[in-house]
């Protein structure tokens, strides 16, 4: 069975591009867009995202068979417990949240206990601006999407979800979710609050801010552009993902400790050794595209 | 006096791009290239950077009125000593190297005792890319250029090295060397050691290289970009900026260890506050464009 209707619910920067890329990629697939304010379904209607725009979330639901929460994380719960009366047997729902363990926890585990069908997804995409006049038709093509699915839905369900997304271009990638919370933790969360401490710290010493405004170049805006990105989503991130980047951020101390000492104690042939394995990481993790 | 020739000594990402920018922006100024390698010497004729090369080092400084050190610096001692005898006294010598205290105390001092002008030029430009190849004539376009003058050069002398970099498209800024040292350790050296952290650190952990490989995207891409820099000059310029660096990892430590502690305590407000400010570091910093 085909998914011939999507419905988003909200519609920022990624549900925005979700939108887009189903109205190219998909013409047979209905996008319904469900959000709370009116002036973004206005903005979705007007800019040819889509005419089936909701502001009843049971009516936007019903009849879907794929529903996609793409709100902030915290407010899945709302979410799922107002559209239930109306979710068909069926369907699908899935989220495009960045953490999945928490995820599954909380709002997953109350769908899968009424019977309903809850697989995790998380399209690996985004840049440092939010909202839907920043959505881009091209934003996820070629992006991975992560597919959790710890409450057991079934091969066909999890088949459908993914060729959803491989038809708006991704390709989908199935791993546990608190394998996904640990590989995000160190490829995606750790490095923005590693872009927002380059910031941070620019400013911390007693240089005058217009030496910093001066000679900063692209090796700044690019070392630090993720960090531009929402602090109030962020924060939510690190809560929901605290111990793996906890974790993460010990390791970082300790390395940073190391490379500290080995400036000390002068260790010139190691400080250039800790710059290699730098850049022989980067080239490993970036070697293998699908 | 305006510069009519002006010779570079090395020929590679950055000198490379600086004679594409001034073949193109000062037609009447003779463009001169020494290298120590034969075949750098010859790709810079085939590919029109200048027809004048050297690979005879007095040859190629006799008569110039700018001679610009674009070797690594760790070279430009022993180029001193062996030029010294071809140099006018008239001759303005600069050079690009990423430290300014370290070059003046050495080079710069050692040519400055001997009553010839050296003037340090650092302009704040790059790629993560090596080698005269990878030279672009519009790299520098609208980069600043650092001047720091700590011996004394005339007014005239500095004009007339200041006109050079903005016949070719730059800004210039001066400055002391330590304020320059102190400034480029915190948006440019440590941005590339953080860089180079957020590398190391994604394969310090348990996760399975797959899971990085197919969940990183272009966060990842652009946080960790210039670590792909060249190790050994990047091991050099943490030795030559050894102090400020230390000092500005030390505040990254104590910052990672307060940002640690808030999410140990639980303290989302402060862990948002701590976001939001690093973004506002960022755009204060980037604010102010010459």
């Amino acid at each position: 069975m085909a998914v011939t209707t999507v419905t988003l619910l909200g519609c920022g920067l990624l549900g925005g591009s979700i939108a887009l890329a189903a109205r190219d990629a998909l013409p047979e697939t209905t996008v319904r867009i469900w959000a709370r304010r009116e002036e973004t379904l206005q903005y979705a209607r007007e800019h040819g995202f889509s005419q089936h725009t909701y502001t009843d979330l049971q009516e936007a639901v019903r009849g879907a068979q794929l529903v996609i929460l793409a709100t902030p994380i915290a407010a899945f719960q709302e979410l799922a417990e107002r559209m239930l009366p109306a979710l068909g047997s069926d369907t699908i729902v899935t989220d495009i949240g960045s953490v999945k363990a928490y995820v599954h926890r909380t709002t997953g585990a109350w769908l899968a206990e009424r019977g309903h069908c809850f697989i995790g997804s998380h399209p690996m995409a985004g840049t440092e601006f939010t909202g839907i006049e920043n959505a881009q038709e091209d934003l996820l093509l070629g992006a991975t999407v992560a597919i959790t699915n710890p409450h057991g839905a079934s091969t066909e369900q999890v088949a459908r979800l993914e060729s959803f997304w491989q038809g708006i271009g991704c390709s989908t990638y199935r791993l546990e979710p608190v394998h996904h919370d640990q590989a995000v933790a160190r490829i995606s969360h750790v490095p923005h609050i590693l872009a927002g401490l380059c910031a941070r710290t620019a400013v911390a010493g007693e240089v005058p801010r217009a030496n910093l405004q001066r000679l900063a170049a692209s090796g700044f805006r690019d070392t630090t552009r993720v960090c531009s990105g929402p602090a109030a989503m962020w924060a939510d991130i690190l809560w929901e993902n605290d111990s793996a980047i906890r974790a993460t951020l010990q390791d970082c101390v300790a390395d940073l400790h190391h490379l500290i000492y080995l400036l000390e104690i002068q260790d010139k042939a190691a400080v250039q050794k800790w710059l290699e394995d730098a850049t022989g990481a980067r080239r490993d993790i970036r070697k293998k595209r699908y």
